[in-house]
């Protein structure tokens, strides 16, 4: 068979994915909103007429996978309320969407982005619209396009910033519904009626496949450590969830790091003393998954820092570090050291996120293990993050983003503003899903940034008392010692052959019940 | 639905995934091995009558995928031979054959390891049987467990000492047929009779997946320069694979890199003016694939390192460096000086297989780049190996490793001794695969190593002159510029599915037709 031929059925298979609509969206003429408490809640059955509509769409921030999904439902649903509707999309993000560089999305684009992988077609960009200014250049955009709607599909930024611009146009009486779409790979925007982001789920299971192949290479070769490190700055949703679909040797969680005020140096016993109970068995492998925000998390990291940025703002250099803090600076791998002496953000302050968290871990584990005769420790890191941005979207992904999609049209259609689209009971089958629209007021919170207070959306962290970290924290005892590694191998997007249909996260904290 | 379920669900059919036989294997009792020149030939039709075989199989080196159903194939044919037959599996390769560890493969055995990816159950080693004393100590193992064969799962190496074993035993007059299975991830094991060596398909697969989302983030976030570090020190046969796959901006071949003279300066000068004329068109962003031993191969630096070696010997260091020598050097980023002076091997020797290539080399090309204010030059470094040889094998590799290990069977059954297994027209479906098996005496050249003459398998590198070379370079000045990227998307292993049925330097090298 010719190569050409197979590698097209591939994408054609996935072009052909046949998504599924949940009931009350069968029909987007019939479907409406009803109000439930401050949420708005999907209904079928009354239908509503409606004259063509205009609608403006954007990405933002980092990719993840099912994007175009949204794009696609979009565009389905806009169709259905009126076969004249428009879907205009903006380019490079919010920076595309300000300088008016905008695609029209048609019958021909639809057709080449169906269940595929990227922010394509658009592009995405870091842009915010925050000041005065850029909410009078989106007005005018909107007016220039006789806009409707403006949909941005991005994370907890984009989403407070969508939520900042539907009260200026409300305020300025623009007539534009601003809807969010939950995006991120990290999983830190839900709560609320937000049971998951899209994306971390089909994120989470490209990276635990590629950790379960290292599981078995462990098992294996049995001669190397995995030092994997996964995205997820300030929370740990990627690493949980990983660590529940491949059971490494060790995984932590940075909010657990946080809350126990763990230092870095118990990290690094932990480790450690890991390594060395598996040597005395003659297993010197193993894996550890590490979010890479860790070591901004432990306590005596945070106040070696504090303790070098206090000095430094008297003119001071690291030389006059005390005490712990002293110690521990030179405790530090050399290589560490100059590099938090070199990378200092803008204001000469020291950062840790530039650090090498897994470097860093490994390197101080190596130099506390070295003189142990009976430990072979022979560490390879690996990093995962970007490569699962872009992967071709789950079966859930594609399908939850789809339906995420076909919600915004109507809430557009509808004159609804400041909402972002939701789905609830996504953990069970698509024919129990029940659309909603969440009003993105309920989920600000005050957040004191560069020394203001600001309306902000709080990222989700991973909360302990949580179901999923519960039978993390159950299990991973076993998991030390024991090599009760899975390896849950490539997403299938054969609908019977789903290596995990759900991420468990959702899984566990809907259904608050062990799978295990 | 529970996760557990879902969750065996796939292991369940990868489980039951049903190998097909070829149509000369359908009944091994049937099957004979017919002379044809110095090869035999699997044929069917003469019942063959054999006593209960006794055969001792081993993994030897990386793991490779599909190694596991080597094993399946070779049970399933030895209970075909005679039902009282029995498989003994060696722990941990040769080390744990020659200390006779042993696990008796049986039916519970099987039921587990059917499809699966790695190389658990047995593990492997890097033990080599080379000398006189291991020689006898292998006799004594096979006598003890009156074993008729012996079968090594190994790359190039494990086949030279397999031939040389082979021979020992025959002038030592032990009736012990010893057998040997194509492996390797690397591709480098082919030639005479040898289409493809078992592990390349998956993980080529596996790797370009990756790519392909690295692909399609490049493209969606439009902001990052992709280094792809891919396994292959002295062989490129992965890195070319890949590239076929996944088409990236830039990838390096390191025989054609050795061929041409081409020095390490000239490789940045090449990427460097891709990253600027790319940044002319606003495209600051890419993907480059580099072969792990791609600086080895460059003139330049084989030049430094030899003249650093003879002054070495007389007693001098890097300050003694001349010329073009000492101006390398010191063009080389600080951080591999004092790699280079740090990592010596036993004999105190520089060497470069330490060196991080990829790292080097955007290094060099931020150093080359940084000065152009059209360029933003924001390098992620990636390195994919590990993580493909232990993945669930493809249906090639699957299929392949089974039907292998059936001829093996019937090896032993026939006496042969001195062979590996082999299958013609893998390109083609299996009905037309011929079973073979190839004198490994054939494959075997001199090489000079460690001053001594000796009979080994020289590795396969690239052939610059074959299709699959010549196709990429055909099409490689096209994706600089343009971004024809591709993203293949996971394995699937629902047949119709299939992401590349084939590997495509399989594909390429025995059609020899463009498929593009």
């Amino acid at each position: 068979m010719g190569k050409e031929s197979t590698k097209s059925s591939l994408e054609e298979k996935r072009l052909g994915f046949k998504v599924e609509v949940f009931p009350s969206l069968k029909n987007v003429q019939d479907a409406y909103l009803k109000e439930e408490g401050n949420v708005l809640k999907l209904m079928a059955h009354e239908t509503q007429h409606s004259p063509p509509l205009r609608v403006g769409v954007m990405f933002s921030g980092g990719p993840a996978p099912g994007g175009l999904n949204v794009l696609w439902g979009m565009y389905k649903g806009l169709k259905e309320i009126h076969s004249e509707s428009v879907l205009v999309g903006f380019l490079d993000g919010a920076g595309g969407f300000l300088a008016d560089n905008q695609l029209v999305i048609g019958e021909e684009e639809i057709a080449t982005i169906k269940n595929q992988g990227g922010f394509t077609l658009l592009g995405t960009g870091r842009t915010k619209i925050e000041t005065e200014e850029q909410m009078q250049e989106a007005a005018a955009v909107v007016k220039k396009n006789r806009l409707q709607g403006l949909v941005f599909i991005g994370g907890d930024d984009t989403n407070t910033n969508a939520y900042h611009l539907a009260k200026y146009f409300e305020k300025e009486k623009v007539r534009c519904s601003v809807v969010g779409i939950p995006k991120t790979i990290d999983g830190d925007l839900k709560g609320e009626g937000i049971e998951a982001s899209f994306g971390f789920d089909t994120a989470t299971k490209t990276y635990s496949s590629m950790i379960g192949n290292l599981n078995k290479d462990a098992l294996s070769a049995k001669k190397y450590w995995f030092f994997v490190k996964l995205m997820g700055r300030s929370a740990s949703h990627v690493t949980l969830e990983c660590a529940l679909q491949t059971r490494p040797n060790l995984a932590f969680i940075s909010e657990e790091v946080q809350k126990k005020k763990t230092t870095l140096k118990e990290i690094v016993e932990e480790v450690a003393k890991a390594v060395v109970e598996r040597a005395k068995e003659d297993k010197n492998y193993g894996t550890v998954l590490i979010p890479e925000g860790l070591i901004e998390a432990c306590s005596d990291m945070k106040a070696m820092i504090d303790a070098c940025n206090v000095n430094r703002s008297v003119g001071k250099g690291i030389e006059a570090l005390t005490g712990n803090e002293k110690e521990l600076f030179e405790s530090l791998p050399l290589s560490i050291q100059k590099q938090l002496q070199k990378d200092l953000d803008p204001h000469g302050n020291m950062q840790l996120s530039h650090v090498s968290t897994d470097q860093l871990i490994a390197e101080m584990v190596e130099e506390r293990v070295k003189d142990n005769e009976a430990v072979k420790f022979k560490v390879v890191p690996v990093f995962y993050g970007y490569d699962g941005r872009c992967a071709l979207p789950s079966n859930f992904d594609a399908t939850y983003c789809y339906n995420l999609g076909m919600i915004a049209a109507i809430l557009v259609r509808d004159r609804k503003t400041g909402f972002m689209a939701a789905i609830k009971n996504l953990h069970l089958p698509v024919s129990e899903w029940d659309g909603m629209a969440i009003p993105i007021d309920g989920m600000m919170s005050t957040e004191r940034r560069h020394g203001k207070e600001k309306l902000v959306i709080a990222k989700a962290l991973v909360d302990l008392k949580g179901a999923p970290f519960k039978e993390f924290s159950k299990k991973r005892g076993k998991w030390i010692k024991s090599d009760a590694y899975l390896a849950p191998g490539p997403i299938q997007f054969d609908d019977e052959a789903s290596a995990f249909e759900k991420t468990l996260t959702l899984v566990l904290e809907r259904k608050k019940r062990s799978f295990f």
